[in-house]
């Protein structure tokens, strides 16, 4: 079943912003088993915006439209498809109660702006109509057309919640496609390469695909098959042959970040661990605390970006710091302490190094980390070398700090060939 | 001057790859003064391809096409374009021992695929024949094709070197083109959008575009002018009017994140910051220590996600928490107190609330946030409703606590308005 997708935004054709929304649309749509033909990007723009509305292709089932359906005054899409689809806008009493109800809550007035985005074109419906964010849909001759917003995380939502489900009922005899995502830390892509070339290795009836996703890397299998049982025990048997392959670097065999990882790992061992972070800056304690309940396992933390908050607050001796340097194992061994003392938890774990791009000597360069992790019985170190610009040393330093933990909770090595 | 990108590849239309090409070439043509009125991206598919090459607007008078070059069979550009564009392919000779040279240096030979590298359609000439990466444009009645690699960093380099300078060239009145983004935070967009309607304000001779960008709200201005100088000048006429509009809730009216703003407003008054995080778990504190040379002003601070290392680490009161609450104006007071005596800082910081999804109940929803600033003195503390998912309630609260510091360092009243 074919389709297509029409992005809207001054933005995509002057290049001020890349059009991610057709690429997560696509994806999911080719991952349903539903074929994208074409994607058109135009303005905010009347004549070109029609023109890709009445343009589309004689093969597409469906249509995927996102932006344009703000308050603001560019944002014209519902009025041009009144016009090029041929049905007159109406002011649509659900989204107005909606709107007033949303309005309410906040306690603010409805105003024009807000009046603006209840219209609809005749015959739509409404997608999501008891959420905040809407968009809405359309039938004409054969084809469906959605319209979504252009945030993306309000595009995705309806897309994975409402579109994709509606589509997959409307074309049943969708073949079913199943999709897995392995993920690594602490291996290369040209040794992950390396690994799968040397053993000439070649699943059949699957699309195996390597993305590096800084600085993890991603293998996903994808295959198709006659139901969801047989679909997932290929899966299955693939992924395991993968993981075989690759050994410990592999964190996740799901969808699951690294922080919800070792979040789960702390919950299950019912360990509690605390952070003394000197060049994340309170990376770490954003990632554990971005999943939720981590206030079950996660007790908090130092950010200690000055030596004499590292000394105060943390407990690490100033000779200590005169003798070996800030960055060094030494210290991050105090501060690991330090900070699971202070904090009376289980586990410790320090990150101290030099995230750049001022601050590097030829000994300490730029990118040094040195990375402590104990409890109470012991205490391991070790400095590594990261490279890249200043975001990408915090978030692999970030990274490889939760994983210390995963391979310590797992009783994996944690020195083993990071 | 207009015309329109064509991006080829079955890995765009499946979501494989994101489309940054179109975005690239997009941005720079739109620098240059030139305007894209479409993307249209395909599959390596011949009815596609030819469909788009053949579908151009009569306004376009340049085109550029990428992708489909290589070697591999999925590659079906040049064949394609012969056909649609009615050129018989012919084997140029300059091409051939392009190819051949090369492959000589890496000892290969010539093989079909490198033939069919060296297969043009009649009237092409080739960009950049004495590099190692090449493409070819065409002219065919007023239209000029360009068609590049669909590699990144080879279209880039053509797109730089060869065929930005040459319709800069064939289009000599091309007219300078400036833009400039003005950033919010704390107002809606539909109050934007009010403000603006209500002024009724249009300006002459330039694209306003309004941009959510959560938790901020961005406004564009895009205008043309003769010379540098008064793009400049007019860009700062608008920029002004906008900013006189929207006043302080204006925190940018550059490239700058709010982040930056804030460490550069630091170190402009000579200011030290220290920061207690609760909810937003250390998000505050990797923002602040994103900017190079943040360690100047920003001295690290606590991420007290447990109540007893509010009490241990930060000293706030037992009776405190028990009488308000760990999420209350005393707590959030008491916590900023806390961090900055002992950091030592001239300001500290406070932000204690429930991110949600659990922890919320009827006197404190989900999305309740206490926000407290302090001096050596005075204390400023706030109670805030923010909505969303736990990661939006983490970066909404994170930027509302970085733009308390920079409207206290401004001298703005921190209460007004939001």
């Amino acid at each position: 079943m074919r389709g297509e997708i029409i992005t809207i935004g001054n933005e995509l054709v002057s290049g001020g912003t890349a059009d991610l929304n057709s690429c997560y649309a696509a994806g999911k749509l080719t991952a349903s088993g539903l074929s994208v033909t074409r994607i058109t990007s135009v303005g905010d723009d009347e004549e070109m915006v029609s023109r890709a509305l009445k343009g589309i292709l004689k093969s597409s089932r469906f249509v995927i439209v996102t932006g344009g359906l703000g308050s603001t005054e560019d944002d014209v899409t519902c009025r041009i498809v009144a016009k090029a689809l041929d049905r007159p806008l109406y002011s649509d009493q659900i989204m107005l109660e909606k709107i007033r109800a949303h309005l309410k809550v906040r306690g603010t007035e409805m105003t024009q702006p807000h009046r603006k985005m209840a219209m609809l074109p005749e015959g739509a419906s409404i997608i999501n109509p008891s959420g905040d964010t809407c968009g809405f849909s359309l039938a004409k001759n054969a084809v469906r057309f959605y319209f979504l917003p252009g945030v993306p995380e309000q595009m995705r939502h309806l897309m994975d919640q409402f579109v994709l489900p509606e589509l997959r009922h409307l074309y049943e005899t969708l073949p079913v496609v199943g999709q897995r995502i392995i993920k690594l830390y602490g291996l290369s892509e040209p040794r992950i390469a390396e690994i799968f070339a040397e053993l000439r290795w070649k699943p059949e009836n699957a699309v195996i695909g390597f993305y590096p996703h800084f600085p993890e890397n991603h293998i996903t299998i994808s295959l198709q098959g006659e139901d969801e049982a047989s679909v997932t025990a290929h899966l299955d048997r693939l992924g395991a042959e993968i993981v075989s392959l690759v050994g410990d670097y592999v964190f996740s065999t799901g969808d699951q970040e690294m922080e919800e990882v070792v979040g789960g790992l702390l919950g299950d061992r019912g360990k509690t661990l605390s952070v003394a972070e000197s060049c994340t800056g309170g990376l770490i304690g954003h990632r554990l605390t971005s999943v939720p309940g981590s206030s079950a396992y996660f007790y908090g933390g130092m950010v200690s970006y000055s030596n004499h908050s590292k000394v105060d607050m943390l407990g690490v001796r100033t000779e200590t710091i005169i003798r070996y340097g800030a960055v060094s194992d030494q210290t991050a061994q105090e501060m690991a302490r330090g900070v699971r003392e202070r904090m009376r938890s289980d586990l410790g774990l320090a990150v101290t190094g030099i995230a750049g791009p001022g601050g590097g000597s030829r000994d300490k360069p730029v990118g040094t980390v040195h990375i402590a992790l104990c409890s109470k019985e012991e205490v391991f170190s070790r400095r590594y070398r990261f490279w890249g610009r200043r975001d990408q040393i915090k978030l692999n330093a970030s990274t490889m700090g939760l994983d210390w933990i995963r391979r310590y909770l797992n009783g994996d090595s944690i020195l083993s060939g990071i």
